[in-house]
């Protein structure tokens, strides 16, 4: 576990409060090929069937058979064509295509949970995007599945989107470098891609949870609870290193026991919570690591004898109404949505010069209600 | 404006609760082609491109080529093989596609608005029915314009999707028929399809609102507050319907001034709300027409010098946990989606019986919850 003291080599934001990290690969180190393959994504300056046609050494008519999957071409001569299409980074020009079926040019959003709030104003900010740019938005959901998510990003694919905006429920991404390399856009939002270098754009989960039990511990906490996902969530791994960096910060030694990672499902919360909350040593307040957590956590505390304290990673709506109001870490998921959007066509719509990949990250906001600041009570 | 006594012809339940009323169109007044038109959709005894070979009066490859939208076929000839598409619901057999490029069944979904937490449920239950039959769901959002409705709907047919569950913001779906009658199965949820003959599940908007209505009268409410959607919006006309219903049974003369409706956002509602609570008879209860709009009048509601009595239309998270509790006139998302995917799917896998259009309407369910059992407060 990495606890050591955060952002000591923090990036300068930028003026739009963003911070941005460079991609894991810079310039100097990225294969000598890559600059042509994200080149070739750019409109108006692509390879056509010509170029294939030539590298192949065979006719256009050939080249034309094998991107449309029709018969009369040899093994042999297919897998040539195949090699210069992979080569040239070639992708069938559908603009002839768009004029004469209509279709429109559109980009494909994979989810995570097609029933989380939090993910609604993320999609709407993508589709506006989308929309200002004349493009449809179509969504799917992983489900948290990485078997989901690759069919569905293929099939996105298959169905000629001309870029992906991804929450990854996988840790994998190589299985879409073919894609990339035939030209399409890809963007990863609220979690990073794995193995590939893309085009990333996150929230500090990291800086925000930190701030949250921070938050707890200045209001006089100790024993605080810690309530997330399943570990090998990106946002939830995050989360708990933000919350044990607090903890250490302020020198409190961590019980194992006020840790609890998993399933959202209330059942599975519910358990976790009033297990922390009872024998000779409860905890006197909590930190929930998402909305879903959260929500069934304050079910929780309403029932509970003691008031206890709980700061919550991210808004809920109406959570100002409750009594009391439930301090939250907010996540601006429309700004999440927006930039991974605007990410994806500024590669798409780029003017020749390269977009090197870049890790964006966005800050978090404290928005202290009441539940924040209530004080200890053994 | 129709106030007549509801359900007076209501049809029996079936035994999931449900009431299924026969579409408008009877087997027997249908067009002699439909039922045609119909079988062609299913699986397994299609028709195929020899069948539009034969008919056009043309060789197999000319069909193909048509089909795949290639050149060197003749305007005149072109004509001939679409006629022969159209007639017979000809539709390009993928399956061997689908081995060859791991294409997968797919079908799409139109929602309203990616962002109301209504939908939330509605697309996971309709993606679980998707999944469950081995199909991908791949969603888009009309963000209630019936242009875009219209765009997103080709959008997905010409991406071969074999369905679409359709939340419709238009009203007339002429535009589809040629999709339908090309073999892509049809269900409309949540508000009726326009102008065409399709199955359609509904919430019975119109009960539920009556139930909640009278709910507010039982409890000796007399000046009681609409705030709605726009009214062009099938079901802010029928929960309107109900309010008026419920009114007029009570023998209580509505003032129009109770009455507004309009869009949802917040500013607009909170100034209706605002209006019908001040004046010399102000109301001493309100019915909300929807979720968002439920949201806002209970911040206003939250600074109200007297309490005011409160039935809003959906349920709404954490509603049990504000102060007082919010009574609601629940529906059922996840059985709107379920269902209509089922009849999705029922329609795709049709065993060779015909499936005539039904319109299945679901009950709601009131839930009381504190705010909608306030007495009334001069």
């Amino acid at each position: 576990m990495d606890d050591s003291p955060p952002r000591a080599d923090a990036p300068a934001d930028d003026r739009n409060g963003r911070r941005i990290v460079p991609g894991t690969a810079s310039r100097a180190d990225r294969p000598a090929d890559r600059p042509a393959a994200r080149t070739g994504r750019r409109y108006g300056n692509r390879p056509t069937m010509k170029d294939v046609a030539a590298r192949a050494g065979v006719g256009l008519k050939t080249v034309s058979r094998v991107v449309n999957g029709e018969p009369g071409v040899t093994p042999d001569t297919e897998r040539r064509v195949q090699e210069a299409i992979q080569a040239l980074g070639f992708r069938r020009n559908d603009s002839a295509r768009v004029l004469r079926k209509g279709r429109t040019a559109s980009i494909g959003l994979i989810l995570e949970d097609l029933a989380d709030p939090f993910y609604g104003p993320l999609s709407r900010a993508v589709e506006e995007v989308a929309r200002a740019h004349g493009a449809l938005l179509i969504n799917g959901s992983s489900a948290e599945d990485p078997a989901r998510e690759q069919e569905l990003a293929l099939a996105l694919c298959a169905r000629r989107v001309d870029g992906l905006v991804v929450i990854p429920a996988g840790d994998d991404h190589r299985y879409l470098e073919p894609e990339i390399r035939a030209g399409v856009a890809m963007v990863f939002v609220d979690r990073p891609a794995g193995r590939i270098d893309a085009d990333v754009v996150l929230s500090d989960n990291f800086g925000g949870a930190r701030d949250g039990v921070a938050h707890l511990i200045a209001h006089g906490h100790r024993r605080i609870g810690f309530i997330g996902d399943m570990p090998r969530i990106h946002t939830a791994a995050e989360r708990l290193r933000g919350y044990r960096a607090a903890m250490e910060d302020a020198g409190i030694p961590v019980a194992e026991k006020w840790i609890s990672l998993g399933a959202t499902d209330p059942e599975r919360v519910r358990r976790a919570a009033e297990e922390m909350l009872s024998g000779p040593e409860p905890v006197t307040a909590v930190f929930t690591g998402n909305n879903r957590v959260t929500v069934t956590v304050i079910r929780v505390l309403s029932r509970h004898p003691r008031p206890v304290a709980l700061v919550g990673f991210d808004d809920i709506e109406l959570a100002d109404l409750l009594q009391p109001g439930v301090t939250v870490v907010a996540q601006d998921a429309a700004a999440l949505g927006r930039t991974a959007a605007e990410r994806l066509f500024l590669q798409l719509d780029g003017d020749g010069a390269q977009v090197p990949p870049e890790r964006i990250e966005l800050p978090t906001r404290l928005v202290m209600r009441g539940s924040g600041e209530l004080p200890p009570v053994q």
